[in-house]
């Protein structure tokens, strides 16, 4: 299988922020937001695989800022790594002003996706080739973010995840 | 303020899966799991301090099994550590097989909230005394998973970050 | 078939009164709470079936106070009584203040569930035994409950209904 | 205030049954017919009043037949009996069949709604004079319901319902 | 196969509008108003040809009043004219003040839909045969307005059009 | 005002089609999509006026393909001319193939929005300064469909249609 680029695999949800999707203080609920970034990645995992594609795991979501009722919310949705049959997605979330139609970063997320044939089982994906230094940066730190994930998983003794403990030890 | 046992932010969400909840291959959407998650989570957080709350971060959330749509899903939401203002929330979800009533555990989740007041200012919340042993098992964990979650956002140095350290050079 | 306790099919629905689901005075919407109902009763009858169930009618919903949007909700459903394929499901319904955590009752309904195979067909299901006392007074006005239900659909002629006559004759 | 007839609050909704709203055997989910169902009630009550009008009860909801997805599902409710501030409405509820066009009734329900100011407070009616003869036996069977829910929530000793008596007496 | 007339595709969908369904300005959200009313038009349709019926066009939709929140809306469908498969619909919604119950005309719109058989090949559909003025109006005018969608999908070529030409030439 | 780019109100939805929203055949319901082009539309209305933008009216919309349940759905809205107060939009609507990722278009239509103010009063807008030549034809031929519209809703007489009499007069 051919390398991709991330930029093949770019995904944009832009939308607005209706009222019955806020919460206590009319900002939009995180899981809310949450299920729209999933829906994003999992389209960006899908056109990079060209499979079906299903959610292993949210490894990262930090809510840095609120999101109004009415704002315009852009998500961007990028593969960052391919493994053998699993993705790692960086999303990157913003709303914009109206008037000014500055745009403020309030969100960004990591998922995993796996890609499965028919009946559910694991299939191969193509390699991921980063073009730009930001898509380089992710790319580097998906390994030790996977390593991570199986640890938290108890999957993986810490003394193994290599990648990992060279960010502590150096 | 009165420090608080787990059991007392114990949050139970029990509900089908429709058929308009779920993916390609007619099992419930991830995005829609994350979402009932978060506000499971966001109940037991409530429960806790008494207070508005906002989502914070998802610090990881592992699909382990797949939920047929039909299915029974049970989500139970506690909180696992309070820092000054914040949270830290584990949400276990299970199904249960119709015939024999077996449960299954299909996925497993760490979300971090923060109390805000009407301003959306942070305020303290009472500190968390765990009484079961997963429950000190899942309290000690805590401040690694804050540390690493500051040091995968940048705000913290690796070698800062002791607790984590530690798991690594043992 | 082995008689089931009312706890082993307990279901607990805790969950959010988002604001998309509120009437014109900012209250829960009263039909949505009864979706929400349904769908508890619906789940405690499969438990203590454990087959497919379907609603066969709601026999009384008294709606005592209103729901405020922001409010945690929590909807307790249990099986009060088991005839030849049906069961009476009776469900509390609760809100709780955010500040004092005091617990109010907003709500209480009885529905009817009748347990179908695949086909639609009805099906047998396990005679329930009543543990407290509030499951037995429950328990013991089932029966005048369905003679009632039956004389209201002219199923059944009023001088039939012993149970119900005893009631007003006393 | 002049009385009205039931024709006055005549209230059809005529709407799909799409997939999203189905349960295991691809019909119309139950709780999702009884929130429509509430929805038509209480348009139906607010065109009898001109007030702000709130679910107070179910009181009876009979699900004779399924309503299979892609069926039209034709809901009509009218108000059967006002009391001082309070209004019974009756609805009706149908199907029909899309080569054929002929109707099936699937579904009866009665429900009690409250006018009110913009405070909540309860605010008088106008009387209700029915036309048909179904109108009228809904009518003269309203005030039998009315003790029965009395009696039902303990509100009412069963010896003081004389309505409901002398049902069971004759 | 016998003409029918448009009465004998009437369909009145009356519903609320819930605050989770408006826009910054507490109105019914445009798009929201869209989805009911191709709901009432294809119910319509399919009551005309007895067939199942897909969107094939929307042809005008006038917003000519705002919808706010609370409102009751009554949408009514009927179908203006038949062509071989195709069928056009037309779609006015009213809204009804509370307090007087006045009506007030806020939208009006002109759907195509076509009669297809289970595999999604087109069918044919009985004639309209228009009774009142108002229905026979827009029945003259649904020949010029199909000449008019063909020119501007690029289907026909103006000079074609002769109903069209005689509305410009006269 | 500073004329303005179509690429600067290039607004991109990309989304998934789930099972609860589609009909009978299993494809997305023709007024699901109509709403989540109006959503797209009418960000694209923002984001040339930097004001509070409603629909006016729905000029035209197209359903040339149908779109099956679980595609990637690509909504791509722009200004395609700006009047006074108000601005046309066009919306053009692609599927994917999963396998091959290939694109499709299935659907295209013509919104018009008008700004107004926090008083829903109009508004003036930013001129349009079309680049690319499809720009310039729907720019051109946007005076024609508005003459059209107001032809069709009785408030321009055809003879004073100038645009539109050419059309039909070459």
């Amino acid at each position: 299988m051919r390398a991709k680029t991330p930029s093949e695999s770019l995904t944009t949800l832009t939308d607005l922020v209706l009222p019955g999707e806020t919460n206590y203080l009319d900002n939009l609920f995180g899981g809310e937001l949450l299920a729209r970034m999933d829906r994003a990645c999992s389209i960006a995992a899908r056109r990079h695989s060209r499979r079906i594609v299903v959610t292993a795991s949210v490894n990262h979501v930090a809510f840095t800022k609120s999101t109004p009722v009415g704002s315009v919310v852009t998500i961007e949705a990028k593969v960052s790594r391919a493994f053998t049959s699993s993705m790692e997605v960086y999303v990157d979330v913003w709303i914009e002003d109206r008037q000014s139609g500055e745009k403020t970063k309030v969100n960004e997320g990591i998922y995993t996706f796996v890609a499965v044939d028919e009946t559910g089982k694991p299939v191969p994906v193509p390699a991921l080739k980063p073009e730009t230094e930001l898509e380089q940066k992710r790319f580097d730190g998906a390994l030790r973010r996977k390593q991570l994930s199986l640890v938290l998983a108890g999957k993986m003794e810490p003394k193994d995840a290599e990648e990992l403990k060279a960010l502590f030890l150096s």
